[in-house]
């Protein structure tokens, strides 16, 4: 394959990446195109290691043009985190005693993204051993923030977050457990995309609390970020902390978004992203979402659970090892961090383990108010002297809102929401329990386009696409209502009781007709197919719900309803109320003429 | 309310003391059997304490006695392992200092029970604080096997066992962390049901392993302790670790059970117990189930992982207060014990957790393949002497087969099994994944009527009922498929994939039509009632699947086909396929007169 004369000068989002090859563009074109922009970075600290020009090459040499409209990210390059592995590169963790050796097999998330077309262009840069939310503490070098190097660029994923703010790669690979994938993100107008716990494997990932680590994606957009993540995402059952996807939906369409009240606003003298933090709930509420301040106490606990007890012991478990041998090669903050951990015992441990079930439970009763929680990403940015002077106090501050997410088994996405006036960025995270990945990545896109419609260093236009979001995933079905079950009817509790969210209310295809149906308590219609025959549209809801929840529903539906599918006014199909022959063959009534159950009772009450 | 002349010589049983009131006695009758039947013990370790008489009959004079048929533990005495409130009582946990206060409100499971009719009638001794499988570790005396005083009653709920395997009470509640609610169901020939972890709350339980402990039920047959696990049970927010019965479904009348190779058949020597292990996994066979030898590797390490490394700092986080105070009051193998488990820090408790979960997944392989386990309860049973001499180890020991229970987060009911040829008795348990415990309770009352029929010292008969079972539970749905989705048939796998289970093959009430419809692809027909037609009935089987699984599968089905009701020929109405309307308004073939889609095919064959 050579390169044809397309123009590669934007490789910063997957947008931008297909463009180029549906121009014509070849992967060498594009890999060049990265390559340069990573030569001409002026941050040295981003990239921990490049792979040659003719490994990329070689690899781009191998990709099967005949199978680009099916691979989601052929010929796509990616940075990765140096804590997750690439088959024939060390995996430093920002250590150089790693350095020694290399990784025999790609990280399975690797591998994924692979198998699907993407191009690994290198390693970058992190707070070592994923220890920090600052991006300082790396014998790489410090990356910056890509609007004012005197600013850290967060961390533990520095590099990651710097190589797609300034346009290295349409994506990148972070970890995080306690905000390492989403506090780079805020402070690169980055969107980062914090999966739920388990969905994508660990496997191949140096661990820093295994418990609770999570591979994460950098991104232009949350779509962007999402559809990599869905590809990356697959249960791995050589990961003990794998867990398959079992989707949840979210009210996309006019969520119930939990905020933080006046008194819960601590964002450390930093009156600029408390403006900022404001605005934006002040726009979510302008979305059609209702937001509604929380108790935060369970959620601050549960953050200073992480590094301000023994839950420290988690991340001295992984290191422990590090730490006898090569005390000296680490970091000076991180080696006091680990000797500290080791004045925790494992009854302190367990017991906070239980404090942690404990504060799960006060946080379901926050759950039990909201769909999902909006906060700042973190409460402000810091210098880089201010964090080398202060590593531990500034670093702690940092991780206020991100740290309890894991804990408390949410999936996050933190997007963009504006800057300072001095031109610093400032991001929010929404978060909701796990497995709302599908849709919480919705709720996140609306949330980006309104607040900040921009990413990166160039804070260029968002690429257009909004995610896939929940309605084709897994786990929910979509359910046209037609008589007692519509909202005010006898029936309704049975979807509401269910959590069964609103999609839409519409009518359906012409070809139906409505019968009053003889004999049934509460009276029921019977909504019935009839090929051919052309009638005003029958009205229905459309609702949805888990399909536990649905099988549930199924199960109550008495003789002679029945639950088929039901062609819509828009051609699409959902599941929804029929019924059997019988019941229309004897006394039903035909109220077709009404348009709907409502129409026709109310023309009996009048 | 006077007593009548009833006759009160029984009250080991439920239904021994439903049928004294059914024959006009009055809980004062059977209150004074319980303290006449204590009175008359010769083991005077049993119980801790006895409320008075005056306090039992006043309570059982605040029963109702038009709610006897309404409440399902009316007037049942039942005696509470001394590590659960009750309320005025002091919760001891075989420790004395704590005999000083008394609890002011009764635990959550206690309280249940008593809204149900019941009535404790005291406390029980253990294994101080419930660290124990021996029943010998109590400054209250040493709780005798009923069937030999020279051997342990196992513990850690021994008082609790002895006092239903003598008659005192129809049941009693003890709790389970490592075994202790089965071990002394062994060896002294009874049922110990240990329910799912957090299905029954543990607020006002006094902790062990805080995350693992489980409150469970001593009875005499596997129905009786069912029924009162099921009116224990119920999701308590107060609980961290607290959890709503999600119930799954076992293939009760043809399991697979997964029963101990030869090279994993561990009896420390005792010849008679590996005999009766042996007769019990051959007459389980016998009874339909399909037996097969698993790898027990990963239960084995789970066991270890209990007490042989840092979990145990899970024991000392509960106690350190304890320790720290009263150090000179433990009994001296506790002392030892929790003194030891300060040798394990924080990250090795992590690292223990971290092991737990690759043990889980390592289990999960197993569960692949089996539905259950048939284990021994114990591997043996020891003399109070012997384990006085050796009391770690011995200890250890009895655990072989119990400890892995909680840990991989299983329920499991223990049951009679036979006798050595001394008298001594042997058990076995069915342990299955959470959230089986209704289906569970079946099949272990099937394995308890084949192996052993009787229960406690006087090896009385059974009392008759089985349990409930899960057919009513909540969680599953019985489904009629009629097409396509028979065994054999193209869409089998819909419901072979989800984990269905096969309830029955029968046939539909004779008011049903079947037709060959038209265009579907595979081959389908439509299922049709006609009421007041008198057809040969159609060819059935009922699948049985959970809720959410039935959800997804009736996403899955195409029109014209719908999930209905089906009525079958014993008038039962289960969830089915049945068809819409005009589906068999024009072409559709009727094929009744075949009988069946099966018969049908064949005919076209023929």
């Amino acid at each position: 394959m050579t390169s044809g004369a397309a123009d590669v000068s934007d490789v910063s989002t997957l947008a931008a990446v297909r463009a180029a090859y549906a121009r014509g563009a070849a992967p060498e074109d594009v890999i060049d195109a990265v390559l340069a922009r990573i030569e001409a970075c002026p941050d040295p600290a981003a990239w921990i290691r490049v792979r040659p020009r003719a490994a990329l090459l070689a690899e781009a040499h191998l990709l099967d043009p005949a199978r680009r409209a099916e691979l989601p990210l052929w010929g796509v390059p990616f940075a990765v985190k140096d804590n997750i592995d690439c088959a024939g590169l060390p995996t430093t963790c920002a250590f150089r005693p790693r350095e020694a050796s290399a990784a025999t097999r790609d990280a399975v998330v690797v591998a994924r993204l692979r198998a699907a077309g993407a191009i690994p262009v290198g390693k970058t840069n992190l707070d070592q051993f994923a220890t920090g939310l600052v991006g300082v503490r790396s014998p790489y070098g410090i990356p910056r923030c890509v609007f004012d190097a005197d600013y850290v660029s967060g961390g533990s994923s520095s590099g990651s977050a710097v190589a797609v703010a300034r346009g290295h790669v349409p994506f990148s690979l972070g970890t995080d457990t306690a905000g390492s994938g989403r506090v780079p993100a805020a402070f690169n107008h980055l969107v980062g995309v914090k999966p739920t716990r388990g969905l994508l494997s660990t496997s191949g990932v140096v661990p820093a609390s295994r418990s609770l680590d999570c591979v994460s994606v950098f991104a232009a957009s949350t779509a962007e970020a999402d559809l990599v993540r869905r590809v990356a995402q697959g249960f791995d059952a050589d990961d003990p902390y794998a867990r398959p996807m079992d989707a949840r939906s979210l009210p996309i369409a006019r969520a119930t978004l939990g905020v933080l009240s006046a008194a819960d606003r601590e964002f450390f003298g930093d009156g600029h992203a408390a403006n900022l933090y404001a605005r934006a709930v002040e726009a979510t509420a302008g979305l059609g979402h209702a937001v509604r301040e929380i108790d935060f106490a369970p959620f601050r606990e549960a953050a200073r659970l992480l590094y301000g007890g023994a839950w420290v012991a988690e991340r001295l478990a992984a290191l422990e090892e590090v730490l006898d041998a090569h005390a000296d090669a680490l970091e000076p903050v991180i080696r006091t961090i680990l000797l500290d951990a080791r004045r925790h015992g494992g009854a302190a441990a367990f017991r906070a383990c239980h404090a942690l079930a404990a504060l799960r439970r006060r946080a379901d009763a926050v759950w039990a108010d909201v769909d999902a929680l909006l906060l700042p990403t973190a409460p402000t940015i810091y210098r880089v002297a201010d964090v080398l002077a202060e590593p531990l106090a500034l670093n702690a501050n940092l991780g206020t809102y991100t740290n309890f997410v894991n804990l408390l088994d949410c999936c996050a996405v933190a997007v963009p929401a504006g800057f300072t006036p001095r031109g610093l960025p400032f991001g929010v995270t929404v978060a909701a329990p796990a497995f709302r990945d599908d849709d919480l990545a919705i709720l996140a896109d609306g949330l980006h386009r309104a607040l900040e419609p921009s990413f990166g260093l160039e804070r260029a236009p968002l690429p257009g696409e909004s995610p896939r979001g929940g309605a084709g995933g897994s786990g929910t079905v979509d359910l046209a209502v037609v008589g007692a079950h519509l909202r005010g009817e006898p029936l309704h509790h049975q979807l509401t009781e269910r959590g069964a969210m609103l999609v839409t209310a519409t009518t359906t295809a012409p070809e139906y007709r409505l019968f009053a149906l003889a004999g049934t308590v509460p009276a029921k219609p019977g909504l019935v197919r009839e090929p051919g025959f052309a009638g005003p549209g029958i009205a229905v809801e459309v609702w949805r719900l888990s399909s536990s929840k649905f099988g549930e529903l199924v199960a109550e539906v008495p003789p002679p309803l029945a639950i088929g599918s039901v062609v819509l006014a828009d051609g699409r199909v959902v599941k929804g109320f029929v019924c059997e022959p019988f019941a229309v063959t004897g006394g039903a009534l035909d109220i077709t003429a009404h348009g709907g159950w409502r129409a026709y009772r109310r023309s009996l009450d009048a």
